[in-house]
């Protein structure tokens, strides 16, 4: 690593050489400044495979990119709840990076789904901020440890794509903090990505862009975030606005009009020329790094890749139905395998993030390799680039079925049914894949079903299907990866990291999704995702963390190493996990939290803690999980700060989170108490509650309590239970007011200030 | 009428005896000044019978009250849909306040039921704005009929017990209009109350009793409410702060405290002297209107006024169940009666509303008095102070029911578990009655409960059960009333005014109610009531608007006088209904209003006019509605008022909320404009679907669109539909940065300075 006074660098830059190094030089290049040895890098789309541009950049991004690896995205690898292996998936992105001169990635996506409709979800990695966290840092970790950087995106609460570019989230501040902003959190502090990419959207009321709040204050002096802030492509707003808040590269190029806005400000004052001078060494910083990171000549394996992408996807896939034990097939089966996207496969998103594979693996290919051509009969069944039902089609399938042993159906949705850029609005697959759906079970009881698709779909239809694989958007080598499942050559191992609900009313971000006008409310508040669906007892199709195997899981042995801890101990949580079936595989074992009893509403559980461990049959192993702090508090908007409650929690181990195997309780203390400010209208029961001034406030207030009608009241049967109700729901004004004026307010100012010193 | 100059009278008044009329003398009573012959009048609790206590005023005013009709508590009153019935109440309570010289009845109460689990919901009269504030103007109606006031409480938004001092309701716009104000908004427009209440808590930050927008610029400016504003009994925070906003008096007595207040406010020059004469004026004017009014020597008929209240509660009563026409029971049958409320009868709510009743009819005595004692057996199965079931009570029930043709079950909430002051925390009946109502269904299957209760409770037992009535709290005849309906004397004609869910989670208020500490916000927005389960399409255990009668009633020949109209003119709408059964009975005919389609969100259909009407066997009657401007439109929060959007709507006639009979679909264009203002930030989508200046931005975006790279990518299949979907939600600023600058910032300024100008 090169030493490099970086402030003598900025010292030899002009006025206009410091503006102009804030936006970008054209669509996908940061500028250089060549009299001073600044490179001008490489930025590139793409959190699951590059997606480089060949030749020129055009203004909008969009011309054909070079061939690169297209790993599954993230719903998929989310679901995979495999840390390592994102790493090295990020690690492989990396190499492939430096290959092709590209000095950041622009991924991953830490948004949480908030609403299954979001069109860009299969982007994101989960509803739930502690797996979407861990899964973002691992990969962050993985593409930077090949000294390419990396943009954790879109910051923040851009949980949609209808009018993502005016839409305002309101969204309340204890729930920014424990759902949409802990999802980017805990990825800042575990992995430090060299760039974080700012939303479109405003959040309560103002830009992403230009939001102080976020980009400085939180990003920055609470999470210690140490890179630079990049725009969403055509997110700023105003240029000034945007850079005093925090945002330091505006991308693509303004051709001019940022930086000339920016040169303006700083001579007529508005700017300090000191805070565009620290925007411009934390975007050097960055530049140098990659700079000082470049492998020259650097080459990749694409076979090696390759491999990994099906390693990815195989993990990435989650079984979700398995009726008498239909799967795997056995590879002396004859199978029908129908539907179109069995041989036109849907294997990555639409948008920003959509690559140009180096080589593509075909399902029908790969499952007739597996048990040869003989036994395979293909029909399409459908057509996918509409919802009409041709019976033809259905027809052949069925004829195709009934001569087989077994089905296997590929459907999904179709690349014109979810994207970048729009919204889905209702949660079926086509028409024409349910007709086929039900024809094929009409003449073949053995129904496999394999889903392609970036988000969960309703399926009134399952009962139709004895075998059900969720393989999302499995990239470049998902046709090998099904097979190598279906057939067994693979054991399934992947849990869903959303929720899959029975239908879309039942969603929590129904009726505000996507909002009115340029406002939306998330009125659902915390309850996202699985918090919601347990909240409120609905059941779901498929539980957050659901997941089948080949092989069976048992646990035993949770134990806690402290029964009553203080909450700046550290708790420790082993359990032990036996593969009792008769297949090697892999599991994931999940630990949530439950605050037993809590003053403020609370989830009925939460993710605190998950490993994913491999078992030969008959073998066990021990798991250990570390909580914190964090793991028992929630965040509290008086004291603008994470708060444990006083209290029992559980700890829950689970398969997953409707599935809890083992349960324990354990004591947490608080170390901070929460100030009581009392005034006129502080409740009487607030203050005798309070276990600082509870004591004595009794000894003031019984004086007045019992000397004044209402201890007689209290003892009147007809009475008691709406008085005892009454007077603890006072405001000690009021004492004035029924105590018919003995117990004035001068008295009680005083008794405030005597109970105010404590 | 005298005439009588108020402003001369006021000018004889000092500071201080004009800051004295703005409390009361006492707990109950106003002060007057005699030497200017103003009197005190009496102001008394009791929305459903007047609690006017015996002897001097105490201070906290729970001392035994006069006797007085007790009429079923507005939970009953409500489900008659009767608004003539409610006058007649109204007028009956007006008489007795006369014969007590009493000036002022407090009520009726007009909260929406927003959960519940409100402690004081028997009090409130619906889930629906347009039902509560129907059955609230015609009680108001009837009282000031009388010479006597009303008090029209509480305003606003007091939808809880818990913490009703301090809780701060957090609410929308469009949500108070539309659901918590509405229901206020029409009683006060159609019937003048004398006086409004205002409520406990805080409204969006201030307290209701300091909250100008609520007490001056909508109830006074918009609503052109005449009266005066009255605190609840304690409601006072800092007395300046609440004349400042438009509240005239305080109740109870200050004791001084707050007289005091204002005269220094005056003194100091922080409350101006004419905005205190303006007070009093007011105060002033119902004074005299009540003394005007006063009828001396009144007395009323109490036999009359119960046989009233017997009519009341037979038309308050709901036949939710009768599997195989059960009902009406012969009166030949042995019966066995069951329940301690049989003999206990709870007919009234606790708290400020419990009255002393002139009379009270028991079911048990009822009963035998129409099957013959010897065809009766009673037991109480159950103890009405706990829950705890007992097994011998139980027994002896099961004996009894053993031996008789059919079992009635007396069930409900005992006294114990709601009444005003606390909210309940489930929606459970006590285990005891549950136990015993399994234990009744082993041994008789003819079982009918019948319950007594302020607000929903949950039913996981109605199968046990083949008829069920809800009571609620009927008043002192309901034992009477509720024999008459058992045995065919009279035909139950009640319907729901609220949804019994079929469990607490399901409530659109759960997670939100009763909030956390002293903030609850009403996240649900506009979806209260029914017009949530119906969006969530959440099956209710008995929906809004249902109820069942012994005869059978049909719908037919639905007619509009026009398929198109303007917002301005108002639509007639006739049906014809038919009882096509063998009994007299009444029907509710219900109204509801659909758009079909709009901008915003909207109920799946709302209330807008609904009539009871009373039909022989074999007789029809047209019944015709009148729909205004006010049925079609929603709250518009950008232009502060409530607009139709123009487009179809669907006219709805049912028997209930999910009993539609007949449909008819209007088109209604709306006379107003929503004015689109445009900037920067305005989406190209809004600017080309706006009808007043779209035609013109689409010739300028036009030229833009075209002749940029967009134009190409449009035809790009792989990406039209995402380009689409973006370009429509471009705003004007990224055309800019989109078109490589060539679009400059100056000749977007200048687009829309033409487009501004229109």
């Amino acid at each position: 690593m090169t030493t490099r006074d970086i402030q003598s660098i900025i010292r030899q830059m002009t006025l206009q050489e410091k503006a102009a190094m804030c936006s970008g030089a054209d669509f996908w290049n940061l500028k250089g400044i060549e009299r001073l040895g600044i490179p001008s890098i490489m930025v590139t789309d793409g959190p699951h495979g590059l997606r480089k541009q060949i030749g020129a950049a055009d203004h909008l991004g969009f011309n054909q990119s070079v061939p690169a690896t297209c790993f599954p995205s993230a719903a998929g690898l989310a679901s995979s709840w495999n840390r390592e292996l994102l790493e090295r998936v990020g690690t492989a992105l990396g190499e492939e990076c430096q290959a092709e001169d590209v000095a950041i990635l622009l991924g991953p996506g830490a948004n949480i789904k908030r609403s299954p409709l979001c069109g860009r979800n299969f982007e994101y990695f989960s509803e739930d901020p502690y797996l979407s966290s861990e899964m973002a840092a691992s990969h962050i970790q993985g593409v930077q440890s090949q000294g390419v950087g990396t943009s954790l995106k879109h910051f923040a609460a851009n949980n949609q794509e209808y009018r993502r570019m005016s839409t305002d989230v309101t969204v309340d501040e204890r729930t920014l903090r424990e759902i949409y902003l802990a999802s980017f959190e805990n990825a800042v502090k575990r992995s430090q990505p060299w760039t974080v990419m700012c939303a479109y959207n405003k959040v309560n009321g103002e830009f992403a862009s230009e939001n102080k709040r976020l980009l400085s204050d939180i990003l920055r002096d609470e999470w210690n975030f140490q890179g630079f802030v990049v725009s969403d492509w055509g997110a700023v707003n105003e240029r000034v606005d945007a850079l005093q808040a925090g945002l330091e590269l505006e991308m693509p190029t303004s051709d001019g009009g940022g930086e000339a806005k920016i040169i303006a400000a700083v001579q007529k004052g508005e700017l300090s020329e000191k805070w565009l001078d620290q925007a411009v060494e934390r975007l050097l910083r960055i530049i140098f790094k990659a700079m000082d990171g470049k492998k020259e000549n650097a080459v990749y394996d694409k076979m090696k890749h390759h491999e990994l992408a099906k390693e990815a996807a195989i993990e990435s896939t989650v079984l979700l139905k398995n009726e008498g034990q239909i799967l795997p097939l056995s590879r002396a089966s004859q199978v029908a395998v129908i539907g179109a996207l069995a041989q036109t496969p849907r294997y990555q998103g639409g948008g920003s993030s959509h690559i140009h594979p180096t080589r593509l693996d075909y399902a029908l290919e790969e499952i007739t390799h597996l048990v040869g051509s003989t036994n395979v009969r293909y029909e399409p069944g459908y057509a996918l680039e509409h919802d009409e039902v041709e019976e033809e089609l259905i027809r052949a399938a069925q004829e195709a079925a009934k001569q087989s042993d077994a089905a296997i159906l590929f459907i999904g949705l179709p690349d014109r049914c979810e994207s970048e850029g729009y919204d889905r609005e209702h949660l079926r697959i086509p028409y024409n894949q349910i007709a086929l759906i039900e024809a094929i079970a009409e003449v073949q009881p053995n129904v496999v079903a394999v889903l392609s698709n970036g988000a969960p779909v309703e399926m009134p239809w399952l009962g139709k299907v004895k075998g059900l694989f969720e393989g999302y958007l499995g990239g470049q080598a998902s046709g090998s990866a099904i097979a190598a499942l279906l057939f067994g050559e693979a054991n399934p191992s992947g849990k869903l990291a959303e929720t899959f609900p029975l239908r879309l009313e039942d969603n929590p971000s129904y009726l505000n999704f996507p909002g009115e006008g340029d406002r939306v409310d998330y009125r659902e508040g915390i309850f996202v995702g699985y918090r919601h669906y347990e909240a409120k007892k609905i059941q779901p199709l498929f539980p957050f963390g659901f997941g089948l195997s080949y092989t069976v899981f048992t646990y035993q042995d949770l134990e806690i190493h402290a029964d009553d801890i203080q909450d700046n101990e550290e708790l420790t949580v082993t359990v032990t996990v036996h593969n009792a079936g008769n297949r090697p595989g892999q599991e994931i074992v999940q630990l949530y939290v439950r605050d037993v009893q809590s003053t403020v509403l609370r989830p009925e559980k939460e993710l605190k803690g998950f490993q994913k461990i491999f078992l030969e049959p008959g073998a066990s192993r021990a798991v250990t999980f570390h909580l914190d702090h964090r793991a028992f508090s929630y965040y509290n908007v008086d004291i603008n700060s994470w708060h444990v409650e006083t209290g029992e929690f559980e700890i829950l181990i689970g398969k997953s989170s409707a599935e809890i195997e083992l349960a324990q309780k354990v004591m947490v203390r608080s170390t901070a108490a929460l100030p009581l400010r009392i005034d006129r209208n502080t409740l009487i029961c607030d203050l005798l509650a309070d276990p600082s001034v509870g004591t004595k406030a009794r000894q003031e207030l019984d004086h007045i309590l019992l000397t004044h009608p209402f201890a007689k009241l209290q003892e009147d049967k007809e009475f008691s239970g709406m008085m005892e109700a009454m007077i603890n729901n006072l405001p000690l004004r009021a004492l004035s007011t029924f105590s018919g004026g003995s117990f004035t307010e001068e008295m009680m100012n005083e008794m405030i200030a005597r109970l105010n010193r404590g």
